[in-house]
């Protein structure tokens, strides 16, 4: 049974079940994530993210060390999900390795997560971690991703700030992966700062953001995962995604990196941005529930080798996927 | 008006208009993917994918050329897709431009795509496209994607033959991208094979191999969209990844790559996984189809204001996701 009290009260060993739990998606973790509903929304999520070689995980562990050390410490969950290992979920082993400095601090809680297999399943998964930490009281969250793509655009969803890194010299492909990237980032971090070539990534950074910005700006907060209305007007103050160097390896740049997160959370509360975030996080998580209920809902009433059938016939060509479609709805309305 | 006799027929105009309906997913467009599905299933989609640098454009372009050199030229598709950039759409231009010394063969298609937006649209649209290749009679169809994630799996469960390509010298994470991606490779391709480090790239993939195969082999066909049972037994004849090197920027070993490319397509259908990808590929569009649908469906029945007000109770924690998602539900059954 898991300790829902436990969990509130902080218990590691609670929170660590109640997270296996929710990863493997089963019944008991889903009951216990409805009872804590009420006990989320109180923390920051941070979203890191990136291309690989970039140091995003020496930076969240510097981060991490921030904000223990300050004279009000902070409790600190990390959060590392890997979506490009969808089989083995051996990728992430590296950094729980590197994380080991943070291991022995109490307010201080690593967890890693590869792919589960399902597309909705790793953001569902994330989604789900994220509130049994605040819940547990984790005052910040950081979720660190691996990779470049669709993934990165989901974290940044679900974080309330969102840093993405970049390093000097990572081959000349890498400028077609900023692009899309840039458009969600708050705060840009070049990190590896002391390397050559960092004044050309910065630049290069620089010129693409006054490319993405203001109008990039204003429009990503009209998530398509909505179907609820939209209604985010232009925010009263633009937010412009600063640029912040950072040398991981030593901390170097990462006190100003923890004031620009800090701005950033002021920012949101100011423009109102703040509940229009946390709105579309959770119209986005309501959609999808919504969505795998009905299917659920569908499968159990269909008849046996009813898909099957449909099946055949699309291989066969006899009927195009279009049509298998309102066939299996119609033999339901009946 | 689609003209999809014209589509059949190989005009590029009419085919050009389908893949502009296709990718922002009318009616038009799926109302002629439904009339076009028969002429469907001839195509051997190839699938490349690997991280950002490694050279997959100039690869493809090369593929591309030598499917048109040969005694019987083949018809050629080139798909690039790009998951990064959800928003501008412009990080595939580059590609574009490079696979100009393709544009002026009548017999080669060449159509870059960005992401719509929503997790499943590309998918989705990619899957449309590819069958709308398949109807106009290209017999291959290159599909590449940039980066490393969940689309890069989606894609290979669209794909007949993935190739997954690397390069000497991309930096240190680059090893955690490979153990997920491995998975997902029929053949390896390590491009840029004249720079230094190439020994101990192939080295890395051939002692990673060793460790996914043949377990993870095995079971990959079990994807997990399908919720249709399973039939895939063992492959009679197990296929190990191969690993071929290439040099791009001068074609060399692309001929021995093509030659991998026709041996694996022989393996696909002596053993019977051709059609076991086949029914794989249509279960997992049935089944996303489905799923929209089933949706579609509860909207047009929802009630004005339904869904804002259960995520106004959820916003004050008086109801928790799966509580609202219940009562949406029941409101549905009286």
């Amino acid at each position: 049974m898991l300790d829902l009290h436990a969990v509130l009260d902080g218990q590691r060993l609670a929170l660590t079940r109640l997270l296996t739990q929710i990863e493997n998606q089963t019944e008991a973790g889903q009951h216990a994530l409805a009872e804590l509903f009420p006990h989320t929304g109180r923390a920051h999520l941070i979203g890191v993210t990136g291309a690989p070689g970039t140091g995003k995980s020496s930076l969240v562990n510097q981060l991490a060390l921030g904000y223990r050390k300050t004279e009000a410490p902070k409790k600190v969950a990390i959060l590392a999900v890997d979506p490009s290992s969808p089989f083995t979920g051996g990728a992430v082993l590296g950094d729980r390795i590197r994380m080991a400095a943070l291991s022995g601090d109490a307010g201080v809680f690593i967890r890693s997560m590869a792919t589960r297999g399902s597309l909705g399943g790793l953001a569902h998964a994330t989604a789900g971690m994220v509130q049994a930490f605040d819940a547990a009281g984790y005052e910040i969250i950081l979720i660190e991703t691996v990779g470049a793509g669709q993934s990165e655009v989901d974290i940044a969803r679900l974080a309330h700030t969102t840093l993405v890194v970049e390093a000097p010299g990572l081959g000349d492909d890498i400028q077609a992966i900023k692009a899309g990237i840039l458009e969600i980032a708050d705060i840009l971090v070049v990190n590896k700062a002391d390397r050559p070539g960092v004044e050309t990534t910065e630049r290069a950074l620089r010129s693409m953001l006054q490319l993405a910005h203001p109008v990039a700006h204003v429009f990503r907060h009209h998530g398509q995962a909505l179907d609820v209305q939209a209604t985010a007007p232009e925010s009263e103050a633009l937010w412009l995604p600063p640029i912040q160097r950072t040398v991981a390896a030593d901390g170097q740049g990462v006190p100003e990196l923890l004031a620009y997160i800090a701005a950033h959370r002021v920012h949101l509360e100011a423009s109102g941005d703040l509940a229009r975030r946390e709105r579309a996080r959770l119209a986005a998580e309501l959609d999808q529930r919504l969505q795998d209920a009905l299917v659920e809902h569908w499968r159990a009433g269909a008849q046996a080798g009813e898909l099957e059938q449909a099946l055949d016939a699309l291989l066969a060509r006899q009927l195009s996927p279009q049509e298998a479609v309102q066939r299996l709805l119609n033999g339901r309305k009946g």
